[in-house]
């Protein structure tokens, strides 16, 4: 079989992935609306190609927070990766690194952010944190993240409780019994996520700053008011996210909330983009509403599934290969000539 | 199999009644668009979720005319409850009882109201009517309620006749030989339901205050002209409802009417709402629109059909749960801390 | 099999006619999207009911060019009713007298106009013509309709030449050698027409009216400009329709292009539509929209392939009495109380 | 089976053409949203027909840079007409001509141009051409397609790259040994195309105009920004065109870019659109929306496949009866009687 859109991947992790894991990782929260919304939103977005222009040389490096990366695609945190490939979140280390792009692990990764560290050494990665009950913990993990050359906080902000994810219920799901969350203390029921912090406000990011030298990123930001919080609060950057409608269902689609969020921001801090990326022209539409960089949650996951690190690797230029393509067809040759001009929303 | 979120109590009632129960419940007017429009409309209504705000207490009490109720659903009157449950009507009452929940019982009941009452003393009830034909029916009616301690009338607007439920007249459907319309005077035949009034008007509400100290709430508004009607003839609330769309095909789903009747009404009398409420984020919309409390028709006969008043507050439990969740992740702790911002009609 | 809407005599002619009847007669132009958008616009018009008022004398009488019928609905022109039931247009034109609906026969009919008056003496009918290449032809046509008491004209202006029905072409349409299109001077093959003149312009109207005292119907008028013209040339009445989609496919679904005809009208002249009708609410809607009344093509035809004048009857009067429902059950007792208020394009 | 629309040949093709070849014709880029597009476009836009008008001579005749043609339907530039029928493009020369349609040869013929010319002697044809790498091989092609009597250049603006087809890739598509790409000096990977020049902008076509007294059409606009710049840079023509969705995926469809381009016209050039035309009243449409012609690129090949040149003249003589009688069912008697009142984009 072919590899050749990340669909593919898609029906390949669906097919072999076990059912319990290839549930956790398609769920979304209650009827999956936010989910599937993620990703047709998208359709509605139409572009305005340019012909003509000389797009001999292609240039589609970008920067995130000052470090170029090959192109603007990362790697968005998810949890388990060892569900998918055995060594988990060290090959998907690897393959970001290969690629050069910037990998955010998750605190619910089955490696230790050392183990992450050291499978890769010197590629670009952020670390993503909730805000524990016993906030040592949390004080702990950032300690950990900034000794090991992080390069960012990712502060996800959408999870005060975990969503309603039905088949997860109905599969009682939790890690079998050689995975663990290695960066906590002890075992810990993924369906409860007990240790989270629902009490935390806007207030606790000045907290984090207190912690820390590294720059603050906030994920899961949806509307202008937080956006417009969001930059008052001194963090360095937000992803618009759903938490890839796996929280809140029928709150909008991450591409429809994008132009908001970045009128309100006005360039005062980069704002990046997750859920629904599914092919190369997904990541030029985020990008001409005005997105820094997205990342890929799923896609990532079926990679791994298909073949560890190379499999993420392969998904990585795949997504690379049809960026490029839909940037030389729509007439921008760098990523400096994508603007607001080159899309419009449908009429339907 | 495990009954996870309402459409689960839904496939084991279409599965487990006899088909002309199913069919009664399951009914709508002609073509049934209108009934099945209550439930799309909810998919159109989009959430503005707010991040990062202190939901570590959630408080998802509410007050209706008053009196302080678990979370913002009751039970919206339904007839025959014995068609999905021997013991009908007293398992609604003490399944509601047992939630805290308002329980609308039916003039349609195949229990008496003191069966209805003595099932579950104490419990908040109120009492939906039809003016009959025969005047003394209706008061007759309206006092046992008053002494019974139901705490409010509920007139229904909409049926001046009965809608046509295509189902219904395939099926011959009447009420099994053991059952009976017990708070009417003889048996009754229920297609023909020739015993309401067609000619009642506005102010007949009137006469029915004459007759009760009760607080009367009109149910079947959908416009902003009848609102302002019914608050000038001094009714103390009003149920936006299409009569889970069994009446006239083709009007409004009501979480559509909605907002144009709580504008008109602007908060002189309490506006509530039932149809198409399937899952806590229903009735986060509901309320963000302006309601003070949605009602569940079908869901609760299927609870009732799954476990009888244990299967019922199964029902209400999940939705209980499902409503603290949405209000948590959208960012409300609270009921007050709902309003108008939350949501926003897609352009879809 | 119970009789209980519309759409179970489609079922029952689709089962029981012979395919090239049921083709003839199912038959669009082209891919036939507006005769099928005459149906699915329909439900992208709510209601605005209204409660409470006094129903309980219903009044469904309406007057077509002064004359009474019993509701606003009548039997559109459609050809070849032997197609449908062996006595063809004798049986429509009697199902027509009984329920006192107004009949339009058409030039093609299989009955002549003779055979049709002797059928159901006194009945209400108009007749529908072409102007003919011959003239003579439609000179003699007028004068025999006009002689034995039919009391108006409806000129068809939309068919200077036969639309493409894809399935009639596979078929090679053709009346089977028993029918005869009586009313025509020789036999005739429907698929060619070639007796139509397509030179018609609206002069053409004074001429039509030198011929005759009786008023005079334009039938397929869909745009304000063609409503504008049809009243400066004298016309008595308009139909809008487009031929139940068997002209132009693409065109506007009569109930979209009503509202534009009647405001170009402004009472002018009478305004009709046909095209689309299923059910009584289908009804209640054109009249909210201007109609006077509307007419029935295919599913008289159905009627009649069920069981003859008998089978007609059985689907005028179930049109009749969910007309009379949904007028009830949105708040009106007569048909003046009908208007633009009670409807209400929806966003979707 | 008989051949009554373009659909028909369609499913002639789909059951008879190699799966290879199938595939290629069939191809869009990436998920094939704009290829289908280019089709429900059509369902969105209305006509608003006139009645009564004097359509017993019809003029379905156009003009195209002063050439008169038989109707404003012409063939688009598509490659490898042999994996179609085995005379490839000296049938589709054969049907053009006889039907008095304009042929615009591709770049990527399986005949060579002279093969193309001898074919069809007087023929209307234009060349379409890419600009590549090595410069000498375009002007060679230029000056060969003058000294044959091609009457014009249509340079392709809209590849720099070729788009993502997706099972081309899986069926690993290249031409059959014994097909070549004869126009070009030697053998040629079609999914590389590695010939064409991607640095092209706007200032070739001068170097173009340099080289030919032919005019030069620009194909491959969608945008009111390039089609100012076309008309500025001298060209004499644009086809609105988007590949026939091979190359962007989820750019606008071509007749909903056409209104934009043909307003920024303005008359100066004229304006053609290729991209779903699939029955008569498409190119109605199109010619109401500012088009002067517009050309057929996949059913071309359905007609080759079905019967070569007899089958493309069959596509051909179908569109053209389709045309008239819209034009006629519309009210148009001419095609200069065309004009922008006919039609109106749908509220769904």
């Amino acid at each position: 079989m072919a590899m050749v859109c990340l669909s593919d991947f898609e029906a390949y992790a669906k097919k072999y992935l076990p059912k319990l894991a290839w549930d956790y990782f398609a769920a979304g929260a209650d009827d999956c609306k936010t989910r599937d919304e993620n990703i047709t939103a998208y359709k509605r977005i139409h572009f305005r190609p340019r012909m003509l222009r000389d797009v001999s040389v292609m240039d589609i490096r970008t920067k995130i927070l000052g470090t170029e990366i090959s192109f603007p695609v990362g790697i968005a945190p998810t949890g388990f990766h060892q569900l998918a490939w055995p060594d988990g979140e060290k090959s998907t280390a690897r393959a970001a690194k290969a690629m050069n792009a910037c990998y955010i692990a998750s605190t619910y990764s089955t490696c230790t952010l050392e183990e992450i560290s050291m499978a890769a050494p010197g590629g670009l990665r952020w670390f993503q944190l909730y805000i524990h009950r016993n906030r040592a913990v949390s004080q702990q993990l950032v300690q950990r993240a900034e000794a090991l050359g992080f390069q960012a906080l990712v502060l996800t902000a959408d999870l005060p409780y975990t969503g309603k994810r039905r088949n997860d219920i109905r599969n009682g799901f939790r890690l079998p019994p050689h995975m663990k969350l290695k960066n906590l203390e002890r075992d810990f029921e993924v369906c409860k996520m007990s240790l989270i912090d629902p009490s935390v406000t806007w207030n606790d990011i000045y907290w984090l700053q207190s912690l820390t030298h590294l720059p603050i990123i906030i994920k899961g930001i949806l509307t202008k008011e937080d956006a417009e919080l969001a930059v008052r609060h001194g963090v360095q950057g937000i992803i618009v996210s759903n938490h890839g409608g796996r929280q809140l269902d029928e709150g909008p689609a991450t591409i429809d909330a994008l132009a908001e969020v970045v009128e309100a921001v006005g360039g005062r801090v980069e704002v990046y983009l997750d859920g629904g990326i599914r092919k190369g022209s997904d990541v030029l539409k985020a990008l001409a509403l005005g997105a820094k960089c997205v990342f890929i949650g799923r896609p990532a996951l079926w990679g791994l599934a298909y073949k560890g690190e190379e499999g993420l690797q392969d998904v990585l230029r795949i997504l690379q290969d049809e960026f490029r393509l839909s940037m030389a067809l729509a007439g921008c040759a760098s990523v400096s000539e994508i603007g607001r001009h080159l899309v419009q929303f449908s009429r339907l």
